[in-house]
């Protein structure tokens, strides 16, 4: 099979790739970041990039305008060598860095002060009960008159400090513990990590006292970011949190273009492991650096993620998440050592995933669901994390419900021309003047605008109603005096910053089908609330608190959502923000015995509304698109 | 550093040493069955090879005599090459193959019918609980009304098929979990496996009705030989049995001598674990080949060993066995991984260790005391294991104590010029006529003979004393007409073959010196038994059967054991012989639940008597360094 060398700028690497394999593959395979939002389908123009030298053979071009194709723009996704290449990839083409939301201070500092366990272990704070703990212990020296063996009698000393009867010693301890206790003058720190079963493994001993630093991991695998936090395990402070852009990006931005990708390429279910997997060693690696702790020293992990997520991190095949009738593989993960998952920590750590509700409400959820405290709580509360996915729980101790709903990644700038993801130089609040309709943008760094992130795409919805720029159905109104509504190629839209004012010398707009989206979107998650609630015999005024969790949650402007029929009509001071829930859930996990409990409580009982069944959501989603409802009853404040 | 090649002859191998390598080092890489009883300590003259072209450096030429020196003989352990070698290796200086005992014939047929234990497999048979079993399932289809996982689907039909409640399904098994249940059209076979903490396995899943066959081994690792069992689990059918020398024999006769070795060696540990594990590797693969059954398919074992042997295998620091106040690392082993150990079988298979009592009562005893039954039984019964060294179990189903005497290896020929294991040509029974003093030998396959085994060397003495060769001592008589008592360099010796009759050209002898030596032997067992009656206060009397287990059990002539002292003077129908029980206690293990239930209450209610702790040993020893004893009350029928 023909091959042929394909130099890629400005990162200047190279590939030698076959006459069947596309640009897109080459690129990823080396690892440069581009956007590939519908997973190499040929139908988002993400990933366009510049043909410099060289001739392609494209099966298809896709969205590419006559203009970006003069300009020698092609799709990676759809483009094949026919001679040797140099291809420029536009910085518009590429993922970036940008703002991951991890745990919201609030919570950080309402640290769970239960869950002291019978571990008593003298490096843990009295109020922490790690998943891996260390105990320092003077073991009596044998005598004639017994037969104990050296691991008996170290069983027993932790017995005696515990209250803990059974242990399961790693053969690496065995290997070696006559002449670590014997070394150590039977003065040793011992380690417990809890595995499969609730079974305490006997992971280490090291001689003397364990004045040694042990770290644990919470980790969140957003479809979208990812976030870690490195927790020092004797005291349970959080030592630094870092996030990124999940690397499975470039193989679709939603969890349903990833499980086609897997199901479309051969080893795609591999690709996606090791996109995440790396995705969570580099950072990993970076907190390591930062902290100086070696990859060694982390030796226990707790993973929060969607099912998806969770199905692709572990390598299980996820086909059946996106068919009728929608069924995971698994969604009590059991813990697996880190080496058997390619994490580069301890290669013997336990690594524990949360476990997750249904296909669509998964391990994050729960883990959201414990943070809030909702499970044990008299109050109604609605608990909504809207990302990718909207998912949601309603309920209190008593009983507790969630269903999900596919908002699509409208409001994180997926399938609109300028939308973009919260990063430097995204409009994220919006004030339009009635009558001048005069524009006022703010932007994330205060830099020159680029595009418009989720919570701007929210206010502008609001805006433009409320100047009278829309009717409810999102059309624009005609016969308007502002040279901002103007009709393009693809029908009208509305310039929100000039290109003379902008960071990249486009017009930055938002087109009337764009608008019709973001109502799509916001009718969802409204239907999926009033679903539930319908499916209780509950009301919305019977809700007495809403809890908003996730990335895109933290800078909406909850007027405007209510506004725009995006969130109930309620009082603002009912409204909560909890920030990156899905880690903070898992850090509880880590660190407290009694949540890990808890936990495996809430996922059982947690039910699930599918809400493909039955007419219940459909009907709920037609009444809802409109700006506010069709049914004002339901936003008297508007 | 110098090196320098050596060939070895007959077989032709070829390696390169440096200066500093002995020559043993070299036959023991290249896996040449050299025998070395003392672990290459230049004490047991068993490593001569013969050197045919070259020059050594030797740094000892231990026994040999001036005779073997003149032949070109030296010693493989103490011999450093200063040029490229051409090494002979005599058939004298080689380990053969010789009889194991495997299961006695009357255990295999008394099959445990008990240990119908919960799991109602539909594959094995109704009266057997196997360590790996698998289930024929139908598993209902998921529908849209319920949020069930595959997971949980399968588990809840396995739950209902066997009332076991909780699962630990390996990660391999998740992976594919999906299209299996598919592609199978929800009919499957489900195989559970016990680990550790007495948690099942979710080991495997298969589409369709499960006719695969599937295996498991009973092996008996000996510190001489090892001996394997392969099952069909389906059934708990003997396919198979194998037994072989120890490949640890290399580096020492006992287990003194190889704890020794691997204190002494850097990779000593390593050498002698690889050793083994490829003793039983080239067992499994003889089994194998002869049924045709791939290593895959073999999906558990259970290994019975003594204390040092698990040790050795497990490649665990086995230096405090030897050491006051003999402290085994361990002596209840966790299931573990095939593959951690080195084991060619299924990768994932667990590793069953039966527990044992100290370090020098082991598994293997544990394992013959189930055998017997006498844990559960009201008779005083002494069940003994005679082999390197001499264990023995005193009790009935009320208690139980255990002591091991160094019987040494004489009785397997260690320290005995002429003494050899049980095979061809061993001289196995033994009369010598009184006044005449004509010797009638019998040897193993009728061969001519060129050496003695155990059972022979008991009948030797028994029958030199009844002719009144030797007195009560040991010592020769003196002035007695004989020409086959006749004095040697190393003092008086009694010829049992002539050259001209032996296989190998040589007189055949016993010298005055190995028959105090093997009075010695004797006396250490007789002791040990009396210091356990004492301990509970009891006479040889009360004793109401004795059972005698191993490979040295087989030959022996109860009647002449009592006659020299060995066995207590007791009605030969209250002996049982029941061949080797460690093996047979191991398969009983792998069959049945009850047994494992069974295995770990015995291990724990064996009290053990150190016999160095106090005199009572001591002073039976000396009482006992006599022919049957100092007491003749004791052995009223000699």
């Amino acid at each position: 099979m023909p091959s042929f060398s394909v130099l890629f700028l400005p990162d200047h690497k190279q590939a030698v790739i076959e006459d069947n394999e596309t640009i897109l593959h080459s690129i990823v395979a080396l690892e440069i970041p581009l956007k590939a939002s519908c997973g190499g389908k040929g139908t988002c123009n993400r990933c366009r990039v510049l043909l410099k030298e060289g001739q392609v053979r494209s099966v298809s071009t896709g969205k590419l305008t006559a203009e970006q194709q003069a300009q020698g723009y092609i799709l990676a996704c759809q483009s094949f060598p026919v001679s040797d290449l140099v291809v420029e990839i536009p910085a518009a083409s590429r993922l970036s860095e940008h703002r991951v939301v991890v745990e919201d201070s609030t919570i950080t500092e309402a640290e769970d002060s239960a869950g002291t366990g019978a571990t008593g272990a003298a490096h843990a704070g009295a109020d922490i009960t790690p998943l891996y703990t260390t105990i320092d212990l003077t073991i009596p020296a044998p005598t004639l008159d017994e037969t104990e063996d050296d691991l008996g009698r170290l069983c027993r000393a932790i017995r005696k400090e515990t209250g803990i009867e059974q242990f399961n010693p790693h053969l690496d301890v065995l290997r070696t513990l006559p002449s670590v206790l014997r070394q150590a003058d039977w003065q040793v720190t011992v380690a417990l990590a809890e595995q499969a079963g609730g079974l305490l493994e006997l992971a280490d001993v090291q001689p003397g006292s364990g004045d040694k630093k042990h770290y644990g991991l919470a980790i969140d695998i957003g479809t979208t970011t990812v976030a870690a936090e490195l927790i020092d395990l004797a005291n349970g402070r959080v030592m630094a949190v870092k996030g990124t852009y999940n690397k499975q990006a470039v193989f679709g931005d939603d969890v349903i273009s990833r499980i086609i990708y897997t199901t479309e390429n051969q080893n795609g279910l591999q690709e996606l492991q090791n996109a995440v997997v790396l995705t969570i060693n580099n950072l990993i690696a970076e907190l390591g650096k930062e902290l100086a702790v070696e990859p060694e020293d982390i030796r226990t992990a707790v993973i929060a993620g969607n099912t998806t997520m969770n199905h692709l991190f572990l390598g299980i095949d996820p086909t059946y998440i996106r068919l009728e009738p929608y069924t995971p593989a698994v969604k009590n993960i059991p813990p697996l050592r880190a080496h058997r998952l390619g994490l580069q920590i301890h290669p013997q750590a336990w690594v524990h995933c949360i476990p997750g509700i249904a296909s669509y409400v998964g391990g994050d959820i729960t883990s959201g669901v414990l943070v809030t405290g909702m499970a044990d709580q008299d109050p109604l509360t609605l608990f909504i994390d809207i990302g990718t996915n909207g998912e949601m729980v309603l309920g209190n101790k008593e009983w507790l419900i969630s269903c999900a709903c596919s908002a699509g990644p409208a409001f994180e700038g997926g399938g609109i021309r300028h939308g973009m993801r919260s990063m430097e130089g995204a409009i994220e609040h919006v004030t339009i003047a009635p009558e001048s309709f005069d524009v006022q943008c703010q932007t994330v760094g205060d830099a020159a605008p680029i595009g418009i992130c989720g919570s701007g795409l929210i206010e502008i919805i609001s805006g433009l109603r409320q100047a009278g720029l829309i009717d409810r159905k999102g059309n624009f109104v005609a016969g308007l005096n502002t040279p901002r509504l103007r009709d393009a190629a693809e029908g009208p839209e509305f310039v929100l910053a000039w290109s003379g004012e902008s960071g990249n010398m486009t017009d930055i707009t938002i087109a009337e089908t764009e608008i019709k989206t973001l109502i799509r979107s916001k009718a969802a998650v409204y239907a999926g609330i009033r679903s539930m609630l319908l499916m209780v015999g509950l009301a919305v005024a019977d809700i007495e608190r809403i809890i908003i969790a996730g990335g895109f949650g933290k800078y909406i402007n909850i007027r405007d959502a209510i506004n725009i029929g995006l969130l109930p009509d309620m009082p603002l001071d009912k409204y909560t923000y909890i920030g990156n829930s899905s880690v903070a859930g898992a850090k509880k996990v880590l660190l407290s015995k009694q949540a890990r409990e808890q936990i495996e409580d809430i996922a059982a009982k947690i039910s699930y509304l599918e809400l493909s069944v039955g007419n219940i959501f459909m009907e709920e989603f037609v009444s809802a698109i409109f700006i506010p409802h069709t049914d004002p009853s339901l936003f008297p404040s508007v």
